[in-house]
Parts: structure tokens; C-alpha cells; sequence
């Protein structure tokens, strides 16, 4: 059957005007690992939410407010005059060494204790997913990820044209028994599972945590499978009560690699983040940062040690949490206040609460009418590999003020309100013109 | 048969120590791609050559001594101080806006015009051309390169299981007959041809620069081909007389991806260098970029664009030019002077000559001999693909100053001078124990 043309009264065939990928003289040359990747849908519509009059509950960039730009000022000042011809310089592959003995310090807090030679300093903790998945996957090679992921997680995986199986999380964070079941179901059909990835604390999306009781449980059934642990932690030093739960890394050193980040605990601008991976896997870490980047900045990497060295890191650390926690408080009283008919999860740290929309309602399908009405947040497919979390809303409360914040939710109770009326009339609306959209990295997600 | 077993009176199989990589719990994980990184067999040396009392020829760092330090603290503290929220802040995947336009000034230059959405600013031009091998090469697929060719490219071509076949330069850059003949031959042999690599101008290693007449010549041959052409080009602005030469983006937009960088033409230590591409290529670079590292640091790139609207950078350019200029000529002078029977490139810009030894040498076997004799260059080896290169050393004359250049090649004078000795005793030792060895990215190459 023919091509129904409208307003077109000939009977050839009619051109249609070429798509934007047709203007490419180049679409053919593309790897295959080129063509999983995809523009943002709605990168328009996140534009359009970073004009000032929307309140944004979809970004997760930090809040500086409280950095003392001052002071930093002074040693950005003393840094470059009195070490500039280093901190200019190329510098090693693997990163500066002193600074890799204060990340031992940073990782003591969470009982971690490695050898400086055990760190990679790479270009956020961004860049060293980016290296591990490099170093370990194969196209259509597994990576079990808890359900849901952190989106610029999932881009990775694409990017090297992983199988992503989802392993169900609950209130304590990843689910031991579905680890080992979909472990087992996944040996029993013979395919091959590089590595576990998981975000133990404060979650990204799902805003919780793993519980210590678990924690040896995953690290236990990880190891039987042969199976590595990413554990991917830039979050684990925000928490709002108690001190930091032990990473696994604290628990066992061969079987994890763990990824750090000093872009939540100080300052995103600089692109620091760091690896520490047992000793052959850290040696590839090297060599494929070298042939990625030659080297993470020493500029940056020397402003970092330097903060460390002069300023009270700890301290900082200490009021950012209070910071989020007043935010945590603001946001999830505003939800009881204005959704109480959806429901979130509480975290104890970290940027997030995950919300589970009233029944019927479709988060991807509702946020152009939420951005009409100025404000945004992340729809919960973009969380996920394969499709899941419509249903779910991801909210962050880290950079908003607290009036903003309660502004936010009271805006998103109206956009709720009206969407649930439209949907009592017209149904869900979800169906085949559905579609997995991801909020552009990296200020928004 | 069995294993002989040195002093064992057992009949038993004697348990041999496990090689380094038994040790890796890891090893059967790997990806494909992963197996083809090689750590390099002369890190130990280089150690060596980095220390005070060698004369190192071998590195490729700029030399800083001319910087303005205490104007570039200055600046570095207005900007944490005035501009600290934007500086410290996640930024935009493609790079600062701002940035992006000084950067069609620096480009504007050598005749390029362009767009600043037509830019993507990477962690250093090295990741631009990482990610242009990952957004156009599938493992096996060709990637034609000058012979000699910039170690650090090779490694990255490696990295994504690239074929890298080698067309000969000449002392006019490229030579067009044999580019026509390789890829008239590749296409008969059915092989799918991604990308032409080129460092047109000072050319690392080879020190020659692409002629005027034949930049048109190169490019029409690349689009009869269908071929992408990728020009790297740091050192462009370094020549040592006249004006730069135009980019080969200045004759071409469509075919061309042109890859720039401030490591030599102002510090390297921020990691700031950039891409500029046709338009689709230049949407899957800033994805791929974003997933790779989420976006490049703004701390970095502020402190660029700061520099570039506050500092007289056209006149620092001047004077770095006029430096490595009396470097080069004394490595010249001392070259003739002392190693007569050599041959070698007089590059008119850039940090490098390469030098072909006297017949019967081999630059790699010699290395040893002239670590030891205080004085250290790269082998030729390190720029080909196939093994390559013996015959020939990179000699860099950007770091040392003319008294130290001219040692170096006067040490390095004495041990041709032994090592042919060597050589007329007992032959020239070129045999199946002839490894390729690199050089440990990023400073010394």
C-alpha cells in the first residue's frame, strides 16, 4: 500500500524532504557502536528549563553557594606563581602523586586503605567508567546494573554496546537474592557477565542506600560468580545521620574497582575524580587513560591538592550536608504536602528521591506540560536499559533553595492534578508513539 | 615432550611461577581491544631519563620558562574569585561558549572560518582524536597514516582495534602519488578505508611540513576516495618564519576534521584542546564526549578564555616561537658538528627532527646504551605501526636549553660513535629479539 500523501493531487511518488541524519555525507562511515547513540529528545524542552523562572528539580549539579571563592581565589593565586611551571606542565598518565595520597585520606573515611600506587586520577570518576568499560567489555558482553541506573552509567555501557540486565533495588538498596538469581539465570544461558555496577550509597536515582548487612552478602555472591564489583560512589560522604557506611571496597580489595569524585564533596568544575582497582586492572587504567587524554590536568589536580592541603575539607564537607539535609526536608515535606497520593523514598544523602507516580500517570509523557508550567525534573526511563520507569519521576534537591524547592513540588501537584484529569478522560496514553527519552548530560542529570 | 626442569630430581611437573599477568584475577575478562595495550618496556629507562643529569631529547613538553606566572596568578585569582559558581560548576558537554569563539580567532589564523557550534572542546586534542576513533572505527577497518606518525595517535588507533597502513612522507609532508596508490589498492582489496591521519605542519616526529601546492592536491584525492581526512595540527602556529601555512579546513569544511590545541601554544596542563567538524560529526562528538566525560572543566577552559582576552597571546606565541627556533638550531649545528655521517630533517617550526643513523644501526637496541651515557631520545620505532623505524631517533628540541641540546647530541655523538664499533664486531644485532617499544605517554613522547 501507498503512501498516504496529503494535499498532494499527483500520482508519483513524493520526495519527502530529507532527514537530519540524510545531510550527513558521512552516515556511512560510522562504527556500529556510533549508531547506539542518541541525541536527547528533549534536549529542546531542558533548554527551555534552564531559564531562570523555572524551578529545576532535573539537574544535579552541586551547590558552590557555600565555597569560600575567596579563599580558594588566594591559593589559585599562590598555586600558579609559586608552582606554576608544574601546574602548567603535562604530568603523569596515572595522576599527581601527592594528591593520590590525599585520596587515600578522603577513602579512610569510609574504611578503605590502599597503597597511593593503587589510585588513578582520571577526568572525573566520569572518565574512569569510561575507562573500565572500555578495559572490560566486549560488544553484547553483560553488565548487571541495579534497576534503576545512573543515566550517564547507562550511556557508557551503550557507548560500548554492553547488554545491560537490570537486578530489582528496595528500601536497603540492591537486592541480594535477585543478584543471585539473575546471576545463576545468566550463567545457565551461557552469556557473559563482566561486572556488577552499583551505587551503593544515597542512590542515583533511587535515593537509597545499601545496608551494611548486605554489603558482604553482594561482595559474597559477586565473588562466587566470578563476577568484578564497580562500585561507583560519589555520594557516600553526604550523608545526613551517622558516619559513612564501609565501602566493599574496604571489604575486599581484588574484586572491586571503586570510583571516586571530588565533583559532590568540593567542586565539579575541576573534573576530578579518581579509580582504585586492584593492581593489574589499575595498570590498564593507565595505559587506557594515557591513550584516551595522555593526562588529567595538572592545573586541576593541583588546585584539589591544594584545597585539601589549606582549606578544612572535612569541615566543608560537614556543611554541605547540612545544606542538602535542610533541602531533603524541604522537598519530601512539600511532597507530603502536595502529592500525597504518589510516593518517594527518604535518603539519608546524596541529591535524590524517587518518585512513584499516582497510578495511571506516564512521567515522560507528562513533562512537556510540566515545563509549560516551569518545572522540570528527570522521567524515570531514563534510568533504565530497556524501556521501564515511566511510572517514576527522578526529583533533585541539590540546587534549588528550599522556597524553590517547595515551589517546585507545589507546581508539580498542579501539573499531577491536571495530567490525572486528562488521563480519566482520554486513558493512559502510553502506547506504540512511546519513547525512551534521556535528559542531556551533564549539568541535568 | 616433557618441560626440562633445571635441578629438579622430580618426576612430578614442577610448578613454575606464575608470570605477571597470572597474577591478575582478571585476565580472562578483558575485552578484545584491551589485549592490544602494551605497557611500555622501557618505562624503567625513561625513569632514568628524567632524572636532572640526563639530557632528555626524547620528551615532547613545551617549555614554559616564558610564561608570565605572576600575571597568570593574578588572573587565576580574579577568576575564582569573580567568576568562582561558573569556574567550579559542571559546564556544557561541548565546552564554553565563550571559549569556542576565541577559538575561531587562534583558528582564524590559518585561514580557517567557521562557526563556534562548529566546536567541541576536549580534554586536550588527544581526546578529540579518541573520540574520533570511536565514533567512525570498527575493529579491522583502515586508518591511513603518514609513515612516521605521531605516537600518541597510534596508540589511540590501537586502542580501538584500528588497521593503521602507513603512506610515505617526504620533505614536503605527505606525498599525494603515494596516497593515491595506497588507497587506489586498499579499495581493490575490498578494505573500508575511515580516515586519513595527518600532522600537516612541524610534523611529529618527521619535522617536515605539508607544501602549499600540495594541501589541495591531498584533499581532492581524500573526497574522490570518499575518505575523512583528520588534520592534527598543534604546532601549526610554531613556525620559525613567514606566516603559517593555511589549514587544510580553511579549503575544505565538509571532508575535514580538524583538531587543534593550546599544549604548545600556551600550557598543557589545563588539558584544553578541541575539534572542529561537519556539522553531524560534530553532534556525535559532543555525545560521545559527554558519555566519555560528561563535559571538559570549565576551570580549565575559563582560565583559557581569561588568558586569551587578558594577555597578549599573539605576542607569547611570538616568543615561544623565537625560542624553540635558537633550540633548534642549535640541535642542527650540533648535529652537523658532531654526528656528520647522519642525516636528518631541519623542521622550519615545532619541536622535533628525525634522524635517520648511519647505516647499520638500530635506535632501539642502541637506547640502553645512551640512557647510561646520560642522554635519551625516542626511537623511531615508536611512531609505526609495523615495526618500522629502527633506523631512525625523534630528537626534540622544545625542553633543554641550547648548551644542554648541544651535550645531548654531543653524548649522544659518543655512543653512535661505540655502538658502531659494537656493531663492526659483531654485526648489527637486528634479529628476531628486535621488540617495537614505546615510549610512556604523555611527557617524554
Amino acid at each position: 500500500m501507498g503512501q498516504v500523501t496529503p494535499a498532494s493531487g499527483s500520482a508519483a511518488p513524493v520526495e519527502r524532504p530529507p532527514s537530519g541524519t540524510r545531510l550527513d555525507p558521512w552516515l556511512g562511515s560510522y562504527a556500529d557502536r556510533t549508531h547506539g547513540m542518541r541525541a536527547s529528545e528533549i534536549r529542546a524542552l531542558f533548554a527551555v528549563a534552564n531559564r531562570p523562572e523555572v524551578v529545576s528539580l532535573a539537574g544535579g549539579m552541586p551547590n558552590l553557594a557555600g565555597l569560600p571563592l575567596d579563599d580558594l581565589a588566594e591559593s589559585a593565586q599562590r598555586l600558579v606563581a609559586s608552582r606554576g611551571q608544574t601546574a602548567l606542565q603535562y604530568g603523569s598518565g596515572q595522576g599527581d602523586q601527592t594528591l593520590r595520597e590525599q585520596i587515600l585520606d578522603v577513602m579512610r573515611l569510609e574504611g578503605i586503605s590502599a597503597h597511593p600506587d593503587d589510585v588513578v586520577v582520571t577526568t572525573g570518576s566520569q572518565q574512569a567508567l569510561d575507562l573500565v568499560t572500555r578495559l572490560f567489555i566486549n560488544p553484547g558482553d553483560v553488565i548487571v546494573a541495579e534497576a534503576p541506573s545512573y543515566v550517564g552509567a547507562l550511556g557508557v555501557f551503550r557507548a560500548y554496546e554492553a547488554d545491560v540486565v537490570h537486578v530489582p533495588l528496595d528500601a536497603h538498596g540492591l537486592v541480594p537474592e535477585a543478584l543471585e538469581e539473575t546471576l545463576t539465570r545468566l550463567a545457565a544461558q551461557g552469556r557473559t557477565v563482566k561486572f556488577l555496577y552499583s551505587v551503593p550509597n544515597f542512590h542515583n536515582p533511587a535515593g537509597v542506600t545499601l545496608s551494611r548487612e548486605r554489603r558482604p552478602r553482594i561482595l559474597e555472591i559477586a565473588r562466587r560468580h566470578g563476577v568484578l564489583l564497580v562500585e561507583d560512589n560519589p555520594y557516600g560522604l553526604l550523608g545526613f545521620s551517622g558516619d559513612p557506611l564501609p565501602a566493599m571496597r574496604s571489604m575486599e580489595a581484588d574484586g572491586v574497582i571503586y570510583l571516586g569524585s571530588f565533583s559532590k564533596t568540593f567542586a565539579p568544575g575541576y573534573r576530578v575524580g579518581w579509580a582504585v582497582a586492584p593492581h593489574a586492572v589499575r595498570e590498564k587504567l593507565v595505559l587506557a587513560s594515557e591513550s584516551a587524554i595522555l593526562c588529567p590536568s595538572n592545573a586541576s589536580q593541583l588546585a584539589i591538592s591544594t584545597y585539601l592541603t589549606e582549606h578544612d575539607w572535612k569541615g566543608q564537607i560537614k556543611s554541605f550536608r547540612e545544606m542538602y539535609r535542610e533541602r531533603r526536608d524541604a522537598m519530601i515535606g512539600a511532597l507530603k504536602e502536595h502529592v500525597p497520593d504518589a510516593s518517594w523514598t527518604v535518603p539519608d544523602g546524596g541529591f535524590y528521591t524517587w518518585v512513584r507516580l499516582p497510578d495511571g500517570l506516564n512521567a515522560q509523557a507528562m513533562l512537556p506540560r510540566a515545563i509549560t508550567a516551569l518545572v522540570a525534573y528527570v522521567s524515570g526511563t531514563a534510568f533504565y536499559a530497556d524501556g521501564q520507569g515511566a511510572d517514576h519521576m527522578r526529583l533533585s534537591f541539590c540546587y534549588p533553595t528550599p522556597d524553590r524547592i517547595r515551589e517546585g513540588v507545589r507546581r508539580l501537584a498542579g501539573v499531577i492534578s491536571a495530567e490525572r484529569e486528562l488521563v480519566e478522560i482520554f486513558g493512559t496514553g502510553t502506547g506504540p508513539e512511546r519513547r525512551i527519552v534521556e535528559p542531556p548530560a551533564p549539568d541535568l542529570a
